[in-house]
């Protein structure tokens, strides 16, 4: 005899194939869809289908968009560049407020040892809107393959006589000297700056 | 400019809803949906569809099931009856692979706080069927609602000339006694037995 009837262990190994739900987890989200409606269930379901029929990549910036272009291109100064790896970089660095120009979303970054190289990701799509802009910052994750796409990226852009800048690492704030790990550390001294 | 467009804030606003998931953990949910194919995404919400209509309780012992009666109840001994308080931890007994009886699912416990009353939940229902049984275990959680529920059940039930039985408890098993909490100690205590 089976543990679970066929329709509730299938609803759990669907959710179980969420990033971090194993299980457990999967089967306490499957009895809370039982326990839901009829009516809360069918939204649940629609927004899952709709949000597949809907969202779209713009063709500008590469970022989540309903319509061709999303509106942050629709709206924004194209002057300056913010490059990122992911759509989710784009939202952490929007709830800041603090930028007012245009994104550029790779999907990704080079990495060799993943057989990701500079032409599987939107290197070539930034080339080509880059050359009209005064300053691109490069803002892919502070780890060996995000440095690495934002080097490679760089000396792509010097030549067109763009400004490209990098988001400054170091110690984060509110942090203490003594619990910061030792490559942040050596990082921030290296790029230290004079007062 | 809001943060998500429409159809991913919608879903990540669904996720939310799910029991211990947060902001972050949904965000990360409806990106994985956006990155998965049209297929898999009809998939998963079919699975959530499929589970709410196929999903019944079983008329006898209130489990779920896909028919009128569920599997456990067809096949195994009337004769034995554990009650418990949800359909989990019938799914957490049959693990055991040990108990060849039957259940019944309350699907609650007596909680005047919450304004849960006997009638509110599937009592009469086993006094209906408890009659014919030799023994009826108390499996409900050692916490006060469960205790008092099994308490007001096994009342009930000796008038009937049935064996009520409750699950015993203690200090767990491969646990430390420094470790064990004051009130699973004393339990302990007072349910001592002769070697």
């Amino acid at each position: 005899m089976q543990v679970y009837i066929e329709p509730i262990g299938r609803l759990i190994n669907e959710f179980s194939k969420l990033p971090g739900v194993g299980k457990k987890s999967a089967q306490r989200y499957a009895y809370k869809i039982i326990d839901m409606t009829d009516e809360e269930a069918r939204e649940f379901a629609d927004a899952i289908l709709n949000v597949k029929k809907k969202v779209k990549y713009c063709k500008i910036c590469g970022n989540f968009t309903e319509g061709d272009e999303c509106d942050i291109c629709k709206q924004r100064d194209h002057r300056i560049i913010c490059v990122v790896k992911e759509p989710k970089d784009v939202i952490a660095l929007e709830k800041l407020h603090e930028f007012k120009g245009v994104y550029h979303v790779l999907h990704g970054v080079i990495n060799p040892m993943a057989g990701v190289g500079p032409n599987d990701i939107r290197i070539r799509e930034l080339l080509a809107r880059a050359g009209d802009a005064e300053e691109v910052i490069l803002a892919t994750n502070p780890d060996v393959e995000g440095d690495a796409t934002a080097l490679y990226i760089a000396k792509l852009l010097k030549p067109l006589g763009v400004k490209v800048t990098r988001l400054a690492h170091g110690i984060p704030i509110g942090s203490e000297i003594e619990y910061t790990d030792d490559v942040t550390l050596s990082r921030a001294f290296v790029e230290r700056k004079e007062m």
